[in-house]
């Protein structure tokens, strides 16, 4: 049988964020490619998380991307950089970007999710990035999602030939709360995703990065129990 | 002895224009720092040329980068594609992307440059674009450089913290035949470059594809002897 959807390439990291927009993309209609990326994270275990998201939706096309850790060695979240990922931070001190920040990262991602749509004939990408409750980094921003999908409409075959490609990033402007009423009312099983950025050896999350800390506080703020497994000392 | 030469990231094909840029970049007082891929191309002997070219200019900090050959999948370059690369077509008949298109080659490459860049603290980057002796691909041209630019000082903490990326083409606006010269003059050896994209066994020059032509019409023009081993039947 012919598939007739539009296809959609939509990097998935195993998040709330991520994760919502693939079910999101899926509601919409397309035919998903997930792009996943190994580089040297501290938490790679989220890309077990993937494999299972990706098997519940049967998403059966996916692509798991080796980056070498060099390439982001400045980032507390590498495994290269020896420096530890920061706890208790307050969130609401808004200003510096914190020593998570991964340089570049969305633009590399991006990049490989653009040049492989464009292989397969794909138009439209989705990014889980989001500009409300995160941790300040200029890769999530809607300034940045307009200049990444400008410059891909001038670097590549199907731009300039007047087929644009679309950077989709439905969550850009939600809270996290709202992203997991909308993943909910999708009927997305959040105890399929992961957060924290320095989760300990069985894989339970710390409860004190800004990643889980953000976790919690948008489950709380949405209403919907927190199915995630933190460690007992936190 | 502390190094006080400026970072610069070079992306190294082994070709003519990247070589001669990375010698540019070293007569610029440059501390260099080469970036090189394999992604499946068929011309992946030109990654010996790049070690002998960093051999002899004591480049000695080097990463080659796998790129899963799908990402490129839709290229005759690339040797998951199923596609000859095309021979004895017109270079003068302008129009057409040929199908040595790479989807969003350059964004791809320099993304890593930058991210690569961003860590070591390197603000400039080096890339042998050329817009005039080349095949028309829209990721050569200075809009696309400059949209790139742009996007990556929108994108990143160094961009937003007022400390900008610099991507640097300076054989942009060269014709291959003044590359060569430049390279000559800044005493680079040619033989040490590799241009063709569909050597034989014994990586010898076919003589036939856009590649090989531009090359040999190159040091026609500039008068300099072309030290390429081609095949002999052409």
């Amino acid at each position: 049988m012919q598939n007739n959807k539009k296809k959609a390439v939509v990097l998935l990291s195993g998040g709330i964020d991520s994760s919502t927009t693939a079910v999101y993309a899926i509601d919409e209609g397309f035919d998903i490619y997930a792009v996943t990326f190994f580089y040297g994270q501290k938490h790679s275990v989220e890309i077990d998380f993937v494999k299972k998201l990706c098997d519940c939706l049967k998403i059966d096309k996916r692509l798991i991307i080796n980056i070498p850790a060099e390439i982001f060695s400045s980032s507390s979240l590498s495994s290269a950089s020896g420096i530890e990922v920061p706890k208790n931070s307050d969130l609401e001190s808004a200003g510096d970007i914190p020593s998570t920040y991964v340089p570049g990262r969305n633009i590399l991602f991006l990049s490989y999710a653009l040049s492989f749509a464009e292989s397969i004939d794909a138009r439209d990408i989705f990014i889980g990035a989001n500009a409300v409750d995160y941790s300040g980094y200029p890769d999530c921003r809607p300034e940045f999602i307009d200049a990444f999908q400008a410059m891909a409409n001038i670097g590549t075959k199907a731009g300039v030939s007047g087929d644009p490609f679309r950077i989709n990033a439905p969550l850009l402007k939600l809270k996290k709360s709202e992203i997991i009423k909308l993943g909910v009312k999708l009927g997305l099983d959040y105890s399929l995703t992961h957060s924290c950025y320095d989760p300990d050896g069985n894989g339970s999350s710390c409860g004190k990065c800004d990643s889980c800390k953000i976790r919690m506080k948008g489950f709380k703020e949405a209403g919907v129990p927190d199915p995630t497994k933190y460690v007992k000392s936190r």
